[in-house]
């Protein structure tokens, strides 16, 4: 758990008591898949987010985890499909569902994840929002992955298509994440409105953050191979600075549409990226997103929780793995 | 369209033209992946089951629409996600989306059906029976997949572990589709009931049926090739009937145990399980579970859909692909 959760620690405990709970099953095969992917972590922060969003108003436990495990199921779900997709064989480290079980079980393993959360969430009868949101955002979400897979090595790219990938791969949830914790406590539209924008703004932050670590983590903290997002073809917020601005156009151009790159290739692609200052360009585009965030939240109340939020924003800013 | 369906053809067609709104999309690939899907065809099965059994209680199609819906995206995503698993290169005559785009868009193609299906239902808030009967459902047809495959290619199966995945594989998803479209014209439990219990028994005949017609079907108007299930290690009822029965127990279990068969060993392997009587027993646990399909509806006021509900069921009997 990170430091910055101290204060919801129990809760968070529970959220991952339940979780096991939930992904318990009595198909050995799949109790094992499930567990796997439960034991090999993961920073929690959807459900953090909806514990946190939840004190904003009439806050208690019972009203948000079932939320809180939903959220991170959906999460948990895309996580193994994104393996599926993507051939990865490793993840924060370990190995993948993928990688140790295969194509078939990593999907129908998602797929029950996801049905799971669905579960859940039909706990919430008397706060129709929560399906509302939630089945929106999935749709959105499978929408960021096709047009991934669509814009794949392609180097004609604007900021906005990758806004807009950004934006369904990984903001929208989190966005998500803190509306409904404060819907399912009750709160009115004011609040979690302001807290929805917040983690909107902490999403894309989040995200292109992820997309700068993937050039620049050390690989053995980040726990897979640097420049993955390249290899696959991948266009992220520096690539698109740097096809713009790099006075070596022709050959990065050439690099980003090649498919099955050296590592040579992929080393001397990272280090045009980072010459012109692709790097440095987009972690002034995170200050921007963690400053609107954090404005989100100035006329909410002055609890405990909005300083965790705000921690979080600096989190996310300063994090290296 | 079935010709038992001309009763209620025009609401059928409202669901067709619903479905092409709901998987009309903005990106192209994805436009042209759910749509070749949907120009696919299919029988439209739990659409119309839903549609007929909403007539037992102030019918009105808007009521039963999104549903309707719903419950035909949930079918095609499991289709697709089965297609990317089973490899299969062909369905109902024409090649699946994985054959032609691949796995990882045919993944996200389901994966976006089912996102979108649960848009569909979450406008039923005054009902919250429909969220939870279908999230329920879709984590027991999960089960069911993950089942088949840790089951594949085992022998030693029980007709209890069978009528397991069938339930879990389609009858559970045809018996929410006649318990709901009932709920959601505010029938009585009782009503709602009944007919999803005859969509449960209507559900096995229906899979039993698949699977008998997987080895005894013309080809050509299967739209795929004979014995598909013994090819992919899939153990069905005239299987495990002819494991216990046939006179040639050994080679039968060689055949059925061996992974990549040859042309010559399905052949084989079918004609054992002919000849030991196992697609005629097979056919008798159909007529049993017709028949108690039949008997559920005896208590449901005499309308003309639940003449159509008896059509249906003979159809499920004497279909031949």
């Amino acid at each position: 758990m990170l430091d910055i959760f101290n204060e919801i620690r129990d809760d968070l405990q529970a959220v991952e008591d339940e979780l096991a709970k939930v992904v318990r099953h009595e198909n050995p095969l799949l109790n094992e898949t499930s567990s796997h992917l439960l034991n090999a972590g993961g920073k929690r922060l959807r459900p953090a987010f909806a514990l946190l969003s939840g004190k904003f108003y009439n806050y208690q436990l019972k009203s948000v985890l079932p939320l809180a495990v939903a959220l991170e199921l959906i999460h948990m779900a895309t996580l193994v499909h994104d393996d599926v997709v993507d051939s990865a064989l490793t993840r924060r480290g370990k190995p993948t569902v993928k990688a140790k079980w295969g194509n078939r079980i990593s999907m129908h393993t998602g797929d029950l994840l996801f049905a799971k959360s669905l579960l859940m969430i039909s706990k919430y009868e008397d706060k129709p929002l929560v399906s509302k949101v939630l089945s929106k955002t999935s749709v959105k979400m499978c929408e960021g992955e096709i047009q991934q897979i669509s814009s794949a090595y392609k180097s004609d790219q604007s900021i906005k298509d990758y806004l807009y990938r950004v934006q369904r791969k990984t903001a929208l949830l989190i966005a998500a994440s803190c509306q409904l914790g404060a819907v399912v406590c009750g709160a009115p539209r004011e609040i979690y409105m302001r807290l929805r924008r917040y983690g909107y703004q902490i999403g894309i932050a989040f995200q292109v953050i992820d997309d700068i670590l993937d050039m620049t983590a050390d690989q053995v903290k980040l726990g897979k191979p640097i420049g993955g997002d390249l290899r696959q073809g991948i266009i992220t917020l520096p690539v698109i600075f740097a096809l713009k601005n790099s006075s070596n156009r022709e050959l990065l151009v050439k690099l980003v549409e090649k498919r099955d790159k050296t590592e040579e290739e992929v080393r001397k692609a990272i280090e045009l990226i980072r010459d012109c200052g692709g790097i440095k360009y987009s972690n002034n585009v995170v200050d921007r997103y963690i400053n609107k965030a954090k404005k989100e939240l100035e006329n909410l109340p002055d609890i405990p929780a909005k300083r965790i939020l705000v921690k979080i924003a600096d989190f996310v800013k300063y994090r290296s793995f």
